[in-house]
């Protein structure tokens, strides 16, 4: 009776260990550890978690966004065609035994929808729009520490422009507000923007990296450094330098606007100035604040990308933008635009606002740039 | 710009395949799969889940029950202390790149919550009560095809005997009732029984796992062949023999307990008796099922095993038991008993009942001995 008599001794792999721990009970086993980066969550954290999915899902299923579920893991070949480079090198990948194919743990549900939208939504006509909640893995330990991340989001699908961006933001900024964070600071950039500034430079790759993570440090020296080795037109290369600057209340976009050296960077710095005017006229909960040096998230983003910061948590809360050439991957072209709560990150907000200064009466924390 | 160049030109492992993806947009692409045995939920699906994970885990809080959360991926040597041989042969196992350690998908939560209780609830001197929610993850193809289940259970952990046990059953159909599943079929089982009754037959290992096979199976005949090579007490050996048979209303406990052969099985019997007791006392709306053939889940189980039945599932929506030895496994003994729900068996149900008669009206379904 196999299976009863290694019951009676222990599983195969530890008796010599399980006879240490049976020998020394007053203090937990050293052993029992978990891998970095992934943790356990206690009654109150559990609790509170949920409560905010639950409040994000119902703000999200409100606006007409219907729930979907993921898996954990696919194979590692389609999951890709919706990553970038620094999403594919964060990513968990095993070997699934039945098959000997490989497959990866998400470490990103959009492209997962974006697989979704291209295969049961691919004759939708008009805009589809989905929410979700479920944990993601990274390699990278992200904030906290932590690489399992809980969050919930929508993708909109089918809805180009502006109008598009507002609904998404306004969303945003609405379902904040329904767990408890009024008035967050909404960081926007543009990665077409970014883009374009950065391609009419013609610097060679390496220069262009650094040039990149210069404009994201707001290091206006390094990158005035870097802009010597520039070949480009003279506008775009004092654009260019004038990108780590050019952060701030929404009117840096006139002073950007004035400076702007070709129809592409107009055409961006056009489109955020209109969502910005939307958001004003609606009335929205939240201090807008323009980052023309946003560079992050070159992954799939191709325009407007925008950030939620609170006080209390370090990092975003939430993050998001649009993403035009995403479900072209999946073979059914068609703009897009989503974001994705921390959930985490917004426990962590939740907890510190309960225990400071009411929320409105502190400034908001600095970004972390990367 | 590498990844710039890259968005433009297809992640660098598909852009044959995208070229062949857009030149057919007419069908989705046949590459877009998932392995085996994992799946999205489109919306009904989603919401259906949800809501019964949301009524379950009020039902379960109500209850007393503190929810936790616990990580999708562990230390492959922490989790294998809570696993059997099957569930340690059905678990997805892979090497974490920055430990060079194996790490397991979790194929069950109730190790988890056993380590969980002999790490941060190592000093708690009364009863620890929590409960939870996840997917788990199985190589085995489950029921439905599926690899990737949604689970939500309890443990109870320091109330020892038919106490615990019938505050857990009587906790089971009080969530089921709350999502819309009345009076199930709770099949009773006792694993310490099964166990003491193989034990006694003096059988070598192959033919021990052959007679498990035919008393799962109900196969009288076949169970009489193996029996022929028993060295045990004749009493054990007749008793064995009527295992197939003793399953029906809980009235066969009363003809079993005449016929125990000896002390050990008397006690196990004794003890389904009290539970039974005190469960139709308490007026449980459910209708009590034995069946002493009950020889799955040698796992964790020591005592009594329960699984909750209703029409429009072919398999349980409920398992659960007694396994008084995990926690010793993990270095803090004590006495303990818990269930999980398999939510998208409850689903299937739910789905089932409605498009079908009243579920008064109908029988309730075979159920898959394994």
């Amino acid at each position: 009776m196999a299976e009863t008599s290694k019951l009676k001794s222990g599983p195969s792999k530890g008796p010599e260990r399980l006879a240490v721990v049976r020998g020394e009970q007053s203090s937990p086993a050293p052993y029992l550890r978990l891998p970095t980066g992934m943790r356990d969550h206690a009654p109150a954290a559990a609790s509170a978690r949920r409560r905010i999915v639950d409040g994000l899902l119902a703000t999200f299923e409100r606006g007409g966004f219907a729930r979907v579920v993921t898996p954990a893991f696919e194979y590692e070949e389609v999951l890709a065609l919706g990553l970038g480079d620094a999403a594919r090198a964060a990513t968990f990948r095993f070997v699934e035994p039945s098959s000997g194919e490989v497959v990866a743990l998400r470490p990103d549900i959009t492209p997962q929808i974006a697989r979704l939208i291209a295969t049961r939504y691919r004759d939708e006509l008009g805009p589809v729009r989905l929410c979700y909640e479920g944990t993601v893995v990274r390699l990278e330990r992200g904030a906290r520490g932590q690489r399992e991340l809980m969050q919930a989001g929508v993708e909109l699908a089918g809805v180009a422009g502006a109008d598009g961006d507002v609904e998404a933001i306004a969303l945003a900024v609405d379902a904040l507000a329904a767990v408890g964070l009024r008035r967050p600071t909404i960081d926007l950039g543009h990665l077409g923007l970014a883009r374009e500034v950065l391609s009419s430079l013609a610097l060679p790759d390496a220069a262009l990296g650094e040039a990149r993570r210069c404009i994201a440090k707001h290091d206006g020296a390094g990158l005035s450094e870097v802009l010597k080795q520039a070949g480009g037109a003279r506008g775009a290369i004092e654009f260019a330098r004038l990108l780590p600057e050019l952060s701030g209340a929404p009117r840096v976009l006139d002073d950007a606007r004035s400076q702007a050296p070709n129809g592409g960077i107009k055409r961006a710095l056009a489109e955020l100035a209109a969502i910005v005017a939307v958001l004003d006229s609606r009335k929205l909960d939240a201090r807008l604040h323009v980052d023309l040096g946003e560079v992050r998230g070159f992954d799939y983003y191709t325009g407007v990308r925008f950030q939620a910061f609170v006080p209390g948590a370090a990092s975003a809360v939430l993050q998001g933008g649009r993403y035009d050439d995403l479900l072209a991957r999946y073979g059914r072209p068609s703009p897009a635009v989503g974001f994705a709560v921390d959930v985490d990150a917004v426990v962590g907000a939740l907890e510190s606002s309960a225990g400071a200064a009411p929320a409105s009466k502190r400034k908001p924390r600095g970004r972390n740039k990367s």
